[in-house]
């Protein structure tokens, strides 16, 4: 992404999260520490892998918050907001943990994956057993445990309780979308191309994107933070319904970007191996329109390669090609343009703080901006 | 267990927890459906699979509520109570969907484990790539959507805002506390016998037995159900600690008594094979006093057999032989009966409601005694 240039710029965005999460993950390693020395071991995996990530979520939480006037309402609950925005990054990290293991991730930001991490614990103390099952038993406890700590660090940020439990209702129904996201995803890439014509894989894929993408990254995180502003948890309340005009488009584009990155993105700026999401057989939009369009040799190419762990440069290379060829990725790149085009249309329009409306615009630039 | 003769008998609390899980799948379950028609066979799966189980959880957390003087003080409360308690259930069948993915077990009360009924999904439908692969992602979503729905139901039971927040401490507790206890479980499955003293062995049971089950299944819900009623959400307050001096004893006796039957259980009485708990190489206090009291003929029993999925009846038989001669079991059956004793005069002395009094001693019964 692009760096934004706001007056809160991204780097102090990203302190305050980075702090907030300090103080928190401080208290809940002393809670562990009580109960067994060998709790350390997931404390500090826990610690360091929260240390890295844009804070993507935290940002559209903490400026929906701003949108809303929660500044103006009561500057005294920055702090809050920080913390509250802060808590959606463990959310995240519970995902990604459980995510790379069902995945066979092996690595994450250039570390190892959380079970990884743990089977290598297994070998260097020279344990008993099977080291790649406990690994993944460490993994999977782990997300857990992060799973219950979003919330717990959510109702604890400091704004009242009814303020909290007013904004419930959005933080409840972005968790149980994105899982639901997910799991629509995993049947996506089980089910393959099959026997779906193109119109339900595209439908399916557009599914995928709004619940495990466009809602949970952008839309709910700006709902959430919206709701703890005015009290109002309605997802059809006035500001939510603004800024889910803003959002939902937002989050689209940010996804079709994501997925053009996971199939021609160069591995130096995405993390990943060129074409793994190709490997992977993630069912995109992208991926959709290419098997919607494709003539027979490419539909064949398409089903073949699509979700060969094997894959290799020539083979990603051919995949390019038809994604290329058929049209799909110019079509995208077009989506992208009109969903940003949308979410700034939207944002224009809306009744929100001025400072706000500055930093939604560059951040909805910097999430779906074209990359070298 | 034998049944409990209360006012309030065990089927009615078991009804009134149901309903109140039913109300709030069935809500769930439309939420799941306005996504994506592919999310009722998920919807479904946790139906039923919260369909069973003896509800110990939601009694001890209902009971502890009416200790505190719950009823007394708005019995129009009633059903926000048996819905809090309910919740725990939710926590409950999260952690099995979890634990049977990662014991590896192929089933729950007499059904395919949740990971395998999604294999068998798979296979039904003739998807591609891997069966086994797709069932454990399907199991870890599962959970984690479950355990979300936890805090979900249990912040919407109906108690007002501040009431829910003045007892999630104990709520955060109890989760961070169960999920710390799993992982040093499995950590002390895979450490083995090892290196560590007969003394180390022991206290490490001790831990796990202390956090994944008597705290989490018994102390936690009784002081969750009290905090409901009183407001009072610190673990050392005055009705919290005299629940603990009962809850916590007998939440032990209650872990002694189920690796008692892990080992020498009727299979037709515990629904898992016999000796499972010596397959799994389950660290239960059992285990650590044999291994204590073993002399060098039986310590090379325990090591080799202990853990070794393959073992036969003979195998289970020799380690059961082990653990009676070591005088094992009967040092375990003299710490139940002393923890239920501890309880029983605990609860005697404690300020509780006297109708709950009553009960809970029933309770303690139930939970610990020796099965036929």
């Amino acid at each position: 992404m692009t760096e934004i240039l706001s007056p809160l710029d991204r780097r102090e965005l990203r302190t305050r999260v980075s702090l907030a999460l300090t103080g928190f993950l401080d208290r809940q390693e002393r809670v562990l520490r009580r109960i067994s020395a060998d709790l350390v071991e997931p404390a500090v995996a826990l610690r360091e892998f929260l240390d890295g990530g844009k804070r993507l979520r935290p940002a559209f939480c903490y400026w929906g918050w701003r949108a809303a006037g929660g500044a103006a309402a009561d500057g005294a609950l920055d702090d809050a907001a920080f913390t509250a925005a802060a808590s959606l990054e463990l959310l995240q990290a519970s995902a990604l943990i459980h995510d790379d293991y069902m995945d066979g991730s092996d690595t994450r930001r250039g570390k190892p994956a959380v079970h990884r991490r743990f089977e290598a614990l297994h070998a260097a103390d020279g344990w008993d057993g099977d080291g790649a099952r406990f690994g993944a038993a460490a993994a999977i406890l782990l997300g857990d445990i992060t799973l219950t700590w979003c919330d717990e660090m959510f109702t604890r940020s400091g704004f009242d309780a009814q303020r909290i439990h007013a904004a419930r209702p959005i933080f409840d129904l972005m968790r149980s979308e994105v899982m639901a996201g997910q799991y629509l995803d995993v049947v996506a890439q089980n089910r393959g191309l099959g026997v779906a014509t193109p119109q339900e894989i595209l439908e399916r894929a557009e599914t995928v994107i709004r619940y495990k993408s466009a809602k949970y990254t952008i839309e709910r995180p700006l709902q959430l933070g919206a709701a703890l502003a005015t009290g109002d948890g309605d997802e059809a309340g006035p500001v939510n319904a603004a800024l889910s005009a803003y959002g939902l488009p937002l989050g689209e584009a940010f996804q079709l970007r994501d997925d053009v990155l996971g199939v021609f993105g160069d591995p130096a700026t995405t993390g990943k191996p060129a074409g793994d999401d190709l490997r992977e057989g993630k069912q995109t939009v992208l991926v959709a329109l290419a098997a919607a369009h494709a003539d027979g040799t490419q539909l064949k190419l398409l089903r073949e390669g699509l979700g060969d762990d094997a894959l290799d440069a020539a083979g990603v290379a051919a995949l390019q090609q038809v994604i290329v060829d058929t049209g799909a990725l110019d079509a995208v790149e077009r989506r992208i343009e009109e969903r940003t085009a949308l979410a700034l249309d939207a944002l224009e329009r809306a009744s929100v703080e001025s400072e706000a409306r500055t930093v939604l615009a560059e951040l909805a630039i910097a999430a779906t901006a074209r990359q070298v």
